[in-house]
């Protein structure tokens, strides 16, 4: 009847597949390791993007927007993040493009055109952004300086997935410049925090704040901090980093501010970023075999009614309860739609709302217009229950606010289940293997370490969480002393 | 005192990008024809999206987002339209940097990373949206597809203008299919008269509704609609246009549907789009010597507070008040800024918000707060006048209501007397050099006619208005026959 998918346990890559297509979400394109985001998953990123928006603005930040093409000896000035990033970086090298004269209708990169310097499409924008920030700061008195960019990006990644990993992706990046080093390690833990809130308040979604080992670091970063989350098969994925730059890209770029006693410094610098890809963590987080499951907070459609009738009396009958319904939820600022399409039937448009993870369905037949009641049935629970169309819009809201509550507790449990110790290479192994989830163990500390960790088993330190509690301990690999333990996981 | 900007009688050009630049709207880049958009400015452009995106929405449009990066095969399927834009198009070859070994600390395009296949940054995204599209569409059911995208594009100018003319732009690009070619007419006119609104009634800037001349049509568009305004010093600036495309790209791209009877056939087109180049024709439209001049309705701040004082008894004082003054502006949804910086003094921030355009300010002494008053200057005319602060949010609310209908009152008498009808060429080229502006004259109809007065004169047929009146009378170059007027004007 429904669009098919597979199931989790079968085979969870193609599920999370089937639910990002058949779901409505995006579309593979003719570009090599890009995707179309279609008008659902792009509903579902304006409204990820207008609460993390105003959030940012809420802590002083504005909105700017700066080149998406960056001159390749500025990209390389601070060579740390240049070599970063050089090895997947698209080149722009020619500005046009002319009629092939050996063969009719088709088009040639016209030689006479070759830049004399190669633009980069930014994999990220520190480097242009500095360079604009040399202008910008002279004193005390124009710090800190506090921006945010909403861009596209290209990176190119040899094994792409839809939304995980993509070409192209859209994020935000966030470029601070402050006086001091404390306040720029503030501001990175500010933003941290700001990830934190949106992942748990909105995305329901557990998160793990802590901060990156070296290895795991940002490119030209002196801490990067970041926001773990556990998917249901057991792998982590980074949902969000804060930087701490230190004064590296305002060395590069020769940044100096005046302070109030007229001496000269280098500026002290963040940077913070969430893109495209948490819509993919949203996806792995909450949904089940039928489809997808949304967070009424962020979900495009809320309420979705279904009129199921036969005649048109009946629908006419219904068509005008639903009227007053709509416009009452409506005015309780509910994203409701009211599907009458007579092109499917009933049963149909079930299967297609819950593979589309609307959190709550409104069936409303003649009998029920009969007894004043409505049935309404929850996404996250399949629960399904008899309510009174009198008040109905205030059962919606508490419905709406019970399933926000309700989707982040049952990954939040699923997510302590899967914090384990491992004490010794064997259990480290083993649980790997049996359990996944984060793996807590000791380590000696050491970048050789994390590598061959990394070697051997595909998993990587998530992070070092904050507040970590110290506790003397011995390395999973090498035995050495530790003093406290970090978490590892395979992950996306 | 404050920044100093050229007079529009002396520079006309250098006062514009005075205003931009000093205004903090946008600033030069180190990429060649690029722009950075300035905190204010992007503000500004926040505005403007806000509006237009919530009138798209209204017409039944949605939001999807599509590769920045087209594969050249894509391109060049629709031939007009491909070697249209030919020309101007950033090429991507490569996709890798590396170390390069001859020159410490620098990286070269690593020759092994050649694409097989160039792609090019989309100068526009009828290929990649109509090859999208191709499978998105079977039946009739499919149709209307209704989509916008809101995205930065590339077109490779030879000389460029901050806002007006910049290689990479910011603006939104609606692309719809329809089942018939009346349908598909209608939605072109739908969305020029969606254009012509955000014009009028946000803008402030009156706009003449028309269709291009054979020569200015979109590359692969059967018919250009467009709107167009009139600055300052007579020339003419294209704001925004709608395209009907025909069945060019469903035939290039092969994008079939079955009919309610079963029948095959291309679906018809359209795309329309406006870009951030409304900023700088919303610069020209209004402002004077003095700096930016804003409509209430788009400016980033409507109201700036500034005090002044003498010793902190005075400043606490004010503090208080402005505090209650904020709060009843803001509950009226009025952005309103308390400029009580201490760095720079009263003068300089008048001075300095007149620049940036701020519709009203508000000055507040020790004085007006015994006598409970504010005094008030309205930017657009400059008048000041003493308010009770009894009732001050709503004389605020109507102020700034009078100011936007005054700024575009003001532009509509001024495009009124800048259109003047040209009998013969020598009335046409006088008028040109004299008096600028739309000139309503007769053409033979002919793309050759229409060169050779470009060529002669450099200006161009804007448009043939909508609901043009028909009329007898002889083309100002060859004296053949016409049967109605079109607008000329030197444009940007």
């Amino acid at each position: 009847m429904g669009k098919e998918i597979a199931s989790r346990k079968e085979d969870y890559s193609q599920w999370y597949n089937d639910l990002i297509i058949k779901g409505g979400l995006a579309d593979y394109s003719a570009v090599r390791g890009c995707m179309v985001i279609k008008p659902y998953g792009f509903a579902l990123w304006e409204n990820m993007r207008d609460v993390l928006d105003k959030m940012f603005k809420d802590t002083g930040h504005q909105n700017a927007y700066f080149p998406l093409l960056v001159p390749k000896s500025l990209f390389e000035k601070e060579e740390e993040n240049a070599e970063g990033f050089a090895k997947e970086c698209a080149v722009v090298t020619h500005y046009r493009l002319k009629v092939n004269p050996e063969k009719k209708g088709s088009l040639m990169v016209d030689p006479e055109s070759k830049l004399e310097e190669e633009l980069v499409i930014r994999p990220t924008s520190e480097a242009i952004i500095w360079n604009t920030y040399k202008g910008w700061i002279q004193s005390y008195r124009d710090l800190p300086l506090l921006i945010n960019q909403w861009a596209n990006v290209v990176r190119w990644e040899m094994r792409t997935r839809l939304f995980l990993r993509t070409a192209e992706f859209l994020w935000q990046e966030g470029h601070t410049a402050h006086a001091t080093a404390d306040e720029a390690i503030a501001e990175t833990k500010q933003m941290l925090d700001v990830y934190a809130t949106f992942a748990e308040e909105f995305m329901g979604m557990p998160v793990i704040k802590g901060v990156k080992s070296p290895n795991e670091r940002f490119a030209g970063a002196l801490d990067t901090y970041c926001i773990e989350a556990l998917m249901q098969d057991g792998k982590a994925l980074q949902a969000g980093t804060s930087h701490f730059l230190g004064q590296n890209f305002a060395k590069a770029f020769d940044v100096k501010f005046s302070d109030k006693e007229n001496k000269l410094d280098y500026v002290w610098a963040t940077s913070w970023g969430v893109s495209t890809r948490l819509i993919g963590a949203l996806v792995m987080a909450h949904s089940d075999d039928d489809g997808l499951i949304l967070p009424p907070k962020l979900a495009p459609i809320q309420v979705v009614i279904v009129p199921i009738y036969k005649g048109d009396e009946q629908k006419k009958a219904i068509d005008e309860k639903v009227a007053e319904i709509v416009s009452e939820l409506k005015q309780r600022g509910i994203k409701v739609k009211y599907d009458d399409n007579e092109n499917s039937r009933p049963g149909w448009k079930f299967a297609e709302y819950e593979l589309k993870g609307v959190p709550v369905r409104i069936g409303i037949g003649a009998r029920d217009l009969a007894n004043s009641v409505v049935e309404v049935a929850r996404r996250d629970t399949k629960e399904k229950k008899s309510y009174p169309m009198e008040g109905l819009s205030d059962s919606i809201v508490s419905l709406l606010d019970d399933i926000q509550k309700s989707i982040y507790n049952k990954a939040s449990a699923f997510r302590e289940q899967n914090i384990t110790k491992a004490d010794n290479w064997e259990e480290f192994v083993k649980l790997l293997d049996e359990k996944a989830g984060f793996i807590s163990a000791h380590w000696n500390g050491t970048g050789e370490t994390e590598d061959e960790i990394k070697n051997l088993t595909k998993a990587t330190i998530r992070c070092i969480p904050l507040n970590n509690p110290q506790e003397e301990g011995a390395c999973i690999l090498t035995g050495q002393p530790s003093k406290e333990r970090v978490l590892f996981a395979r992950a996306y």
